[in-house]
């Protein structure tokens, strides 16, 4: 007996080189897939505890969103069209200062996973500082994630002494380490150019004392560049290198303005690039090399940043835009096509954050973190190729199913994990409250 | 007694300079916009015939798609991540000739029809083959529309020869003008390089004497740029304004490679520039100027081009293309702000068409063109600045309501409208015969 059985649905599993599968199904035991296949192969005195017809929907791996900073969706939208420094300065980090505390960032977080699930993210890498709590509401929501307690060399929400960033941060794996198979904690030290040199050493020594990720923003704008240069000496992915800093568990975030010796560091040292290009270019800070990178052989791994800068979380549109950037940058139609682009949103992410064997893929032995589409609305019919679909005609919100760790947390396009309906009435209280 | 009044919802009239009315009311009478203000502007004792609570939803004005070929839906995602050569040369003109007929423009403008009125858009402009079948199929969908029958001189469908491009192009205006005031038939001349001088020419005398909107592909890619100066001495505005074609009823669509004089050119004529930011990307055909042309007086407003090349029809989702797209271009983060976004999308595509006393914003006296959109979900939580939310965050499908002309054709999320099941099957049909 299988727990689920999914069937009638077209199946892109995400592997490479492999096609989609017209008429498939999925079976899911003990959080497991367990297997899959064209309907013809379904043996149909296999039983299952409960059964759902996609009726000629999509079932695909769910994606993964590689850098979030989830509790800022109480700032989203909340300034917008600024000068970065302006927008920084005047309106971010006063808010910030103001408003951020336990209950900003649990609820904050707790809606981004709503919002994630919503729109087929099923994984996840976050940033941000009280990540205990953060933490707290991704368990409850129910998601895989790696949780990254934010380190700085300024006074921050929970951190009033920097002295103390570390501390916190080791406090904080301590207390979720081994706590749930879907959440790893991790560190997140904000930048080569708002952290010292030590304070960056003792953030990746304690990353690997703990055997977790290490995040960190690495040159995203050309003045940061020119900054981490002057003060430092070196190019930010040269001093990071330096520092011996870069190993497959860092993920430098951004890798806009990295020239190719730079590529071939990230590259040698399997150090995952993750791009953020709604939020690159919402920000005007410029487009990432991505097909360099790929041709050079980084793994891309692709995220929204948080909802302050891009303002959503939607993986769908973010792989639509890296594909059309990508393609307008190079000036060429074929850069980026559309199954690569899928890829980069999934299996690549996957990969980044060490889930290689865990999940990205429609594929049997690994976890159950699927999602179902419904391809019958206009804007996706008809149907001639389904990855084409996915990234240039979805909208990302046509999702009616979501299961993680084959627990199914969205049914009939409803969340049904948590309570919604309290999540944003707590929100739209904070925000009431930043307002003013 | 109004005929229908809308209540508790944030109005985004997009009248310049104006913004949204935190909560507030419609009220529609005889397809007008009769009234609109705050909640407590509204007299309790005026009776309305039927009344809709948005619930703290938002109600805007429906965007204006300024180019499109709806019937191209057909083709959508049928091959992309293509050279534009191979694209066009072995997969779009193959199946064009191949399968391009009555039924085909028929359903497959009315899938086109049903994808804009469910996300958001109420009037269009559209141009292909055999137009009498997608003047049919919008009339019966409702939407307000400019229907220009295609001109080229190729043998095209419905047009076997092309020495009667423009007399098929009159039977078209003569039979479709003054049948519907939501359906203005026009002329769509393909483009400089495939319509001779004596066709555009005879292709503006046409539009001119009927009253009417001329459409013409212009500069969308470098390539087409040389070829159209080598042939014709001149780059294609330059030409075109030679030719005394430049005035305000010609949309000079793309406008991708313009330079200064040209811009001048389109400013001086008053001719609107189109532009149709998603397609250019995912064709690598470039980035139009639209900081500059908007500063030196063009009117440009937003067409999403064709399905085969987009591959959708949402507008939202093209603003914030566009928005981020100029923001990246520009290194600017200022450039192109939210409200400027969303006016693209909608008044100034309003104004190009001809309407600007017709429809594009809510104003009293204007046509009761309108969409109510639902603001509850996650990833638009929580709400500071509504338009900053409608071109980053939204997904262009949270409507709710839709009116064209004052008549419900969306209602509950759901199209009223016409049988789309229908549609759907149809399409699916000759789809099928597509695929082979």
């Amino acid at each position: 007996m299988w727990d689920l059985l999914i069937i009638n649905a077209c199946l892109v599993t995400q592997e490479p080189d492999r096609g989609p599968i017209p008429r498939g199904f999925v079976a899911v035991q003990d959080g497991v897939l367990a297997a899959l296949g064209s309907m013809s192969d379904l043996d149909p005195e296999h039983g299952a505890a409960k059964s759902i017809d996609a009726r000629g929907g999509l079932v695909m791996p769910g994606l993964v969103n590689t850098h979030i900073h989830g509790a800022m969706t109480l700032f989203r939208g909340l300034a917008d069209d600024l000068p970065l420094m302006v927008w920084l300065n005047e309106h971010i980090f006063p808010a910030e200062a103001a408003h951020v505390n336990e209950e900003l960032v649990y609820w904050g977080t707790k809606l981004a996973c709503a919002e994630m699930l919503l729109s087929g993210t099923t994984g996840f890498a976050d940033g941000y500082f009280l990540e205990d709590q953060a933490a707290r509401a991704a368990q409850e929501a129910g998601l895989r994630c790696v949780m990254g307690q934010g380190v700085i060399d300024f006074p921050a929400p929970g951190v009033p002494d920097p002295g103390k960033n570390l501390k916190t941060a080791r406090e904080f794996l301590e207390k979720w380490r081994g706590v749930s198979p879907l959440i790893q904690p991790s560190v997140f030290c904000h930048s080569p150019y708002t952290c010292s040199k030590e304070t960056l050493i003792g953030g990746k020594e304690l990353a690997r004392e703990f055997g977790t990720i290490f995040q960190i923003h690495v040159s995203e704008t050309r003045e940061e560049v020119e900054q981490v240069r002057s003060d430092r000496g070196l190019t930010p992915v040269r001093y990071l290198d330096d520092l011996g800093l870069l190993d497959e568990s860092t993920l430098a975030v951004h890798c806009v303005w990295v020239d190719d010796e730079e590529i071939d560091i990230l590259a040698r040292r399997r150090t995952p690039a993750v791009v953020c290009v709604e939020s690159h270019m919402k920000l005007a800070s410029g487009s990432a090399p991505v097909v360099r990178m790929l041709a050079r052989g980084v793994n891309v791994a692709m995220g929204t940043d948080g909802p302050a800068s891009n303002n959503n979380l939607n993986m769908f549109g973010e792989a639509g835009t890296l594909a059309r950037l990508t393609k307008v940058r190079e000036m060429d139609p074929t850069a980026l096509p559309a199954a690569r682009a899928l890829y980069l949103a999934g299996p690549a992410g996957a990969a980044a954050l060490g889930w290689r064997d865990v999940t990205g893929m429609l594929k049997p032995g690994l976890r159950a973190d699927l999602i179902v589409l419904d391809l019958s609305p206009p804007h996706l019919t008809p149907l001639y190729r389904p990855r084409s679909h996915l990234v240039y005609a979805s909208n990302g919100h046509e999702i009616r199913t979501v299961l993680v760790d084959g627990r199914v947390v969205v049914e009939d396009g409803r969340l049904i994990a948590f309570d919604l309906r309290e999540t944003l009435a707590r929100v739209r209280e904070i925000a009431d409250g930043i307002r003013g």
